[in-house]
């Protein structure tokens, strides 16, 4: 621990050369932070995840003993940052899998699919009317015959413009004592900002000059483990840029049940707050400055996320959302100005929280039915949410319910050894081929860093289908490959040779982290089973089945019902649709009408609690097998597992 | 001028026995205000009104000439407080009539006449439903079957107890943030602030308990030469108590054209703004203070006034509403925090202005229009309201129309010597008698310090019944009375012995007072006159004629007729109703439907420029008579006069 009169180590780290000065005694990962180098850290400092792995270049450290890094490695000199202490100067290396590519970090793969998300097509059935609008007036200088009062003439012209009923029309009272001069400055040419607030209509703000082209939105998907936001051209539609990155929350704990323990603990609700508001600032300045762009011009933010990650964005009390009965302090959060959250745009500009349903069903939920137009669905629908959370929506225009499971961050590439997010270099699909050779593709087609979401899934399909792991995916011993090897901590899978790799090791799966996955897809199968039991809707009269999360572009649908994730339904029916919470709030920025629809969907939406179902644990225990205990439930993987393997 | 090393003198008044030290060369009347001593002034230190007279006890003072002092005043040690300069220590008497009585100060005359007012009448057509409404709410602790977010059972129940429609309902984030510990501290009982703004309800405040008893507004005229406040219990409807005070920026001008140029030509906006909204201020604590009230309880302020004193108490700029094309920054004001605009009430309590129709027409005519129900009448009508401007509406349900002209504070005591406002011991009702003796009745049958507004009207018309004066309003030096005298000044009569008054000398009233009042009479009645003729409406078509003003109790209709200030109708067409810009601002306080009443009007409402009306000044001139050069249009005062004389 550092102490008042603690020596001071300099600390210098490599590649990136940069020095800093701290206590002895602080940790690694510490001194990185505040020398703003980047190390990978999934769990935040917590010594749970192994990410952040760094190696000793010269001097001194206390590094306590640790399952997390392997024989060879310790051999290496490899220490973890955020449980090793500086003891002297020190010298630190940042090996290639502990960084995150400078430039473009952690793109998300909706960046990559603009134009083919499913939920874009629908996107034009809303009409193009952005919650935040700005409005060029040619107004004209008033005469003894034509001389309405100067806000008089501004709230008929944007009446005119953009038909807002006069009476339904706002204007801030720092507006209103500036105006007469913007308006005479101008000679009468202003551009208006009006934003939808509720059932009025204010006026935000008002330029000099036609600005109406300069007006930019962010439609953020603020998740428990990863940020996602969209640069969007509120004059136009198109989405500019896109950028995410890793919740700086997860240092406070994986779900936000541990996040909430901890901040009610620790009185500690501000702190959470402005780790979360960082990463959005974060994220939002970075794509105005990449697009050379102005701040100033992003008028609206419009965030959807589950019910705690709103209740930490606002600062407001999550507490209750983990206790019963489970109330939180707002599902429907009125429309704020950004900068009272601490999000910085537009001094005027304003944060919109899409509504949440309840205390585990919260907005990205409600946003991601609207973004697939479950409102309008005419036949019985399935909708699966994979995030930290998995969620499960059964219904179709008449009803919806809804139910959530702990999923746990193992698709988002936590708590997998060499899991990642969908960014460059991510192992976005995957074949095993039946030589058991391992044939790849990376997101940027850049050299494999690791493997993301829809690279795992096909990771234990064919893993499965090949028989390298058996029913329970436990690695077959008498599997005849180099790969499948002994290490201190159990067999592993080398997807990866270190020779071929973007990084100074091995890409491999190990028996933990199949468990992990395993245990993930049957948290998801085994809620949407239980609500689909519960409600009485035979499995086969579900015509679509939609599913939805940060996977990778290309997410193999037959190897998620091959291991038993999705039902066994004809493959049809069945449709990746990306990140569909990030989706809805586009769709909610850019068209009042949408975002009114995600509002109704979220009065519609009916709860139903899985804690409270005694079903759901024997379900989740059926379903931690390949693909299932019951293999009738899987007729097409039975057939395929009975005709002994599969070509490739 | 106090210069940075001048003499600090001891300033010592009496009767108030308060000392204070300023530095040599300050005004008396600065160093009265910096003791907190009460010295009339109404033209704010000019050197104007001559109402500012102390005695110099002790000490030396420079003493400017002066023509606002009698030879016998000077005599006596008479000085004039604002041009005064402190010289040495001094001791300073302030004679009776410069005071102001302690206490219940200015007390408007409305506050004698609650239950008589006109429009207290109407009132009740208007449903009790206040712009800002305090609604306890009882709720339950949540349940796992009842588990509503906070936010959202708060607004279920304001729903179900006052209708407001849920999509309606705003929140601010602040409150937000502290509502699920406000609910559960007060065990689930609380009152919720509702404020009415636009086209949304905002819930602004929640208080633990059952504080719905506590509701407090204020209706404000905030008129040129006089701030009327009333202090109203928004649970019930009734007025608790009133108060008035001189506007203090009298001392940048007598009218608002004179404060607009002050203002322009000094940078002086903020100064002007801060000036009203100190009286205002003022108003509302002693109100408060008075009837042991808390001023956190005060939720919402409702003022009326003419467009510029809304400019000036908004801070908007109101330059342009004295040049052409005379454009106000706003009629229509959106409700803005209180605090934004310097007003001290409960913290997130809210400032209405009510909408005025043009640069020349204030809200002050709209409020008064709808509080004698203009808005329903089905009979062609006229409303007068006479203050420092007299605004003149003709018209009906189905139209109306308006026009203004500058008449000068005259009638509300300003300009006149022995002029006063309606407060105790002003004359309000006065008739001489066949013998030229005068008998009166003071407001509150205190000792005649003054004359107010209706006090002055009968004079006048007394006067010139009497043959005191001729139709040109000069004293007939014939007449044998020892109450008509010649002074340096010329002649003047006199009203009440000093030795019955409650002033330090005679009660009189001047040839200039009453030149000065005819001016006023005629400014009115030739806009009245102008309007009708312009809109051909036959006088005789004319059913209800409406007078209003701060006049005092008792204004005779008779009188009005006799001088020619309201034209010659049969007396049961017409009606004294008192301040109607206040109650107008009283019933908006009260009712939104009034206060949506109010802003139907001002969009109805036409305005009619006299200033580009060539017969205005014609019209002007023939009215400088009594009753006018036309006796033809006063048939009933003709006849008087034919008849030789008034039996009393």
């Amino acid at each position: 621990m550092p102490t008042k009169d603690a020596q001071i180590c300099k600390v210098h780290f490599l590649p990136n050369d940069l020095t800093v000065e701290v206590a002895a005694g602080t940790t690694i990962l510490d001194a990185a932070r505040k020398a703003g180098v980047y190390i990978n850290s999934i769990c935040g400092g917590d010594g749970i995840c192994g990410k952040c792995k760094v190696i000793l270049d010269k001097g001194r450290a206390d590094t306590p003993p640790t399952t997390l890094l392997r024989r060879e490695e310790i051999q290496r000199n490899y220490l973890l940052a955020c449980e090793s202490r500086v003891l002297s100067d020190l010298q630190i290396l940042i090996p290639e899998e502990s960084r995150l590519e400078g430039g473009k970090i952690l793109l998300d793969e909706d960046a990559h699919r603009f134009g083919t998300l499913a939920a874009e097509g629908d996107e034009s059935q809303f009409k193009l009317d952005p919650l935040v609008k700005k409005v060029f007036l040619d107004l004209h200088s008033p005469s003894v015959d034509e001389n309405l009062a100067d806000k008089e003439q501004v709230f008929y012209a944007i009446h005119t413009k953009v038909g807002v009923p006069l009476d339904q029309m706002q204007m801030g009272y720092r507006i209103l004592r500036q105006l007469p001069q913007t308006l005479r400055e101008s000679q009468w040419q202003v551009t208006a900002t009006v934003a939808h607030r509720g059932s009025t209509a204010e006026v935000v703000e008002i330029e000099k000059g036609d600005r109406s082209r300069y007006n930019l939105g962010v439609a953020v998907d603020v998740g428990t483990t990863t940020v996602v936001a969209h640069l969007i051209d509120l004059g136009n539609g198109k989405t500019i840029d896109a950028e995410a990155t890793y919740n700086a929350q997860m240092k406070y704990g994986e779900d936000y049940i541990q996040r909430i323990m901890y901040a009610t603990e620790n009185d500690a609700l501000d702190v959470m707050q402005k780790s979360i508001t960082d990463d959005v600032n974060g994220l939002i300045a970075k794509l105005v400055q990449r697009n050379h762009l102005a701040l100033n011009d992003v008028t609206s933010v419009v965030c959807s996320g589950n019910t705690a990650m709103m209740h930490f964005l606002l600062g407001l009390d999550p507490s209750r959302i983990r206790r019963e009965p489970y109330v939180p302090t707002a599902n429907f959060i009125p429309a704020i100005r950004a900068a009272e959250a601490g999000i910085t745009i537009s001094g005027r500009g304003l944060l919109y929280c899409l509504p949440s349903v309840a205390a585990y069903v919260g907005s990205d939920i409600t946003a991601g039915a609207v973004a697939i137009r479950l409102d309008k669905a005419e036949e019985m629908s399935l909708f699966i949410d994979i995030g930290t959370n998995g969620e499960v929506v059964l219904g179709h225009k008449d009803w919806m319910v809804c139910c959530s499971a702990s999923a746990g961050p193992a698709f988002e590439g936590s708590g997998v050894r060499h899991g990642m997010r969908a960014a460059g270099g991510a192992i976005e699909k995957l074949v095993i081929t039946k030589d058991l050779d391992v044939e790849y593709k990376t997101i940027g087609d850049k050299r494999a860093r690791g493997v993301c979401g829809s690279g795992l899934l096909d990771c234990i399909a064919w893993l499965f289908r090949r028989g390298v792991i058996d029913r329970a995916g436990k690695f077959q011993r008498d599997v005849k490959t180099s790969r499948l090897r002994q290490t201190d901590e159990g067999l592993e899978f080398v997807l990866v040779k270190r020779a071929d790799a973007g990084i100074d090791s091995d890409i491999v799966i190990t028996q933990a982290d199949i468990a992990n996955l395993i245990r993930s897809k049957a948290a998801i199968y085994a809620a949407a089973s239980i609500l689909i039991e519960s409600m009485h809707v035979p499995m086969d009269s579900i015509q679509k089945v939609y599913m939805a999360g940060g996977f990778g572009n290309y997410l193999d649908i037959q190897s998620a019902i091959t291991i038993g994730m999705l039902p066994d339904l004809p493959l049809e029916r069945i449709k990746f649709v990306g990140n569909t919470a990030v989706a809805g709030a586009r769709m909610a920025l850019l068209s009042r009408d949408a975002f009114e629809t995600i509002s109704a969907v979220a009065g519609k939406m009916t709860y139903f609690d899985l804690m409270g179902n005694s079903r759901y644990m024997e379900e989740f225990v059926q379903a931690n097998f390949l693909p299932h205990t019951n293999t009738e439930e899987f007729p097409t993987v039975k057939r395929l597992l009975a005709g002994g393997g599969i070509e490739n």
